[in-house]
């Protein structure tokens, strides 16, 4: 098959950051690209050949637009199942395919699956409701302390709640949830695999979520992460193993614990490239986003190897502001070598919403955390 | 000035494959870009906010451009001149300047400011057509050998011709034209000087164009030039003190000659990103685009150092081949580490017309060397 230059078309559900930096690399090789958004305002529209508003939910509206491709992939997970199996039962080539995301779209389902192929995770219980999730701990089947989640739905930390006690539970919605057992770990870990059609399969290095010694939020993506030699070619193992098991092509992020007795549990996936590779783009040999594309063509997949130390951080909008989007002291941070700000294009900012990140590169890590801080304390995301 | 995510707009006059490069980084930046070339099928036609069809040569297509922009830049020099003066004189910035156009767009005035401005540059004479030339060889002004260029309008080697008896004239067109002295020289250099509004100043690391042993043909751009230390900052100077002397706003690539005996002439120069620093889109820890961008919006200026080692392989139309592309091998070269195609965007191959390139970067400047080597006999451009 001829990709580059040619009549081919690569369709795209989901129109976000991740669209976007995606249609970076389809713009170089020059690919074709269809993308389909329910937001006129989407970051991709731009960069692609045509962009569609439209409802990723719908039925009609994605298997129309999959009539329309040759290849359809995915930047968001939530998108009508049933418009793409039957895409794929028309013969089109769907990754991640229908089946995957069925797996990964429920919580349960994609814990129970870990279980099943004996993928180390924490233990958890699924329930229909929260009603029955309540009558379970009535029965001393559950105990707190617990992590509640949404089954379906849930992202950057929407849907997910820690339990303590029944207090706890009065504001969770009434939904198909799980509980897990919360456990105490050292380092919350991820490993991007790129996997082919044709089975080729590279490893990006393990990244560490630094979190802030306060607010529970991540704070900086770190790469490679810092820890011990043994553990990362764990995460590694796992993160094969998932993606072996998923039989996965394009890109998996797996997100893991390490625990405090140095365990790897597998957290969730995401079957796209994701927050955590965001670094790949200035650090790698081959980006996240380009690799996905060379994965789901069947390209050979280009090094996942690091030129030099990566470290990003989010630009997320400052609590208290609303409105047209400011980027202060930006000029601040770009006077600093190596730092690089990627700005998704969202007009509007409001608390926590994700507007960029900033890339910091640099030979030394030391070197790179202390500007990352430096990036950290300097730009802030406001209004006019 | 806020640029990001805001109601500013950056025109660029071209859509050819330097604005297509460029607009990778307007969106990394989400900074608003309107593009005006006369082809339909421009590569820049997406990755803009706008795109319109129209003469580049045409005072009021210029103008009426122009207007709707808050800043303007060029990927190409032969544009309308006195447009861009009219719109500087309404208060528009324009960068490079009207007034620095004028200069490099006439090689004749190009070579006579050197001179002014004690730039080393080799001997030259200026004709108002051929026929004078014809005359001043006759008064032996003017001996054989000599390079014979067009006065304006020349690009890729157009333009430009080896006159080394009477013959050689027979062909040549009745323009105004130079003649220069012929120079033996033991390599061709570039360095891309980043000049910003405020003054700020970087420049790229010297390359080195290696040509084909038998045909006349730059064959890798290499990054950095593997040239004595000395030599290297002689270049560096030369092409600081021609950045000076146009006070020139943006990229400026100074192309030069490393003569037998070590001395640095300067050749010519093109007021933009130029294909000696494509490299620096994988191997520098910033591109040239982002910081032609970063100039004229006097934005602090990125680092311009290199990450590893950078070689660069044209991807040109093979001869005998014409119609829709065909990228013959690209599988095979992009299953090479640290090898990364880019696809211009034209459907239409013809002979030695530039359809791509690729970047080899690697920690070893032996191994890319080596590699680029593989990617030029593996590779073509051929069509149906």
């Amino acid at each position: 098959m001829n990709y580059f230059s040619s009549d081919f078309k690569l369709g795209i559900l989901g129109g976000g950051q991740l669209g976007k930096m995606l249609l970076a690399d389809t713009r170089k090789f020059d690919i074709q690209t269809l993308v389909l958004d329910p937001s006129a305002e989407a970051p991709s529209q731009f960069g692609c050949n045509a962009f569609y508003k439209g409802s990723l939910m719908d039925f009609d509206t994605v298997y129309q637009f999959g009539k329309m491709v040759n290849l359809l992939t995915i930047e968001i997970e939530n998108v009508n199942l049933d418009a793409l199996d039957k895409l794929e039962e028309e013969g089109l080539a769907v990754f991640p395919s229908p089946k995957t995301l069925r797996l990964i779209q429920n919580k349960g389902k994609q814990k129970d699956f870990y279980v099943e192929n004996k993928i180390p995770t924490s233990k958890h219980l699924r329930f229909v409701d929260l009603n029955d999730l309540k009558k379970s701990l009535e029965k001393d089947e559950l105990e707190f302390p617990f992590v509640w989640k949404s089954a379906q739905f849930g992202y950057d930390g929407n849907g997910v709640k820690i339990c303590r006690s029944a207090l706890d539970l009065v504001k969770l919605p009434d939904v198909e949830c799980i509980a897990e057992d919360m456990i105490p770990f050292k380092n919350e870990l991820a490993v991007i695999v790129a996997r082919s059609v044709s089975g080729e399969v590279k490893t990006y290095p393990v990244v560490e979520m630094e979190f802030h010694p306060e607010a529970n939020q991540v704070e900086y993506v770190i790469c490679p992460a810092r820890i011990d030699e043994k553990v990362a070619q764990k995460a590694i193992d796992v993160a094969l193993k998932v993606s072996e098991s998923f039989n996965h092509v394009g890109l998996l992020a797996v997100e893991m614990f390490q625990t405090e007795d140095d365990e790897i549990l597998v957290n969730e996936v995401a079957p796209r490239p994701h927050n955590s590779g965001h670094y790949s783009i200035e650090a790698s040999y081959t980006s996240q986003f380009e690799n996905h594309l060379r994965a789901i063509l069947n390209l050979p997949l280009g090094n996942t190897s690091s030129k030099v130390a990566g470290i990003m951080v989010n630009l997320v909008g400052e609590e208290g502001y609303e409105g047209q989007v400011v980027y202060e002291n930006i000029e601040k941070i770009m006077a600093i070598d190596g730092v690089t700000p990627h700005i998704y294009g969202k007009r509007q900012t409001r608390a926590f919403r994700k507007m960029g990140h900033v890339t910091i590169v640099n030979e030394d890590m030391v070197e790179a955390r202390k500007i990352a801080e430096e990036v950290k304390n300097s730009i802030r995301v406001i209004s006019v």
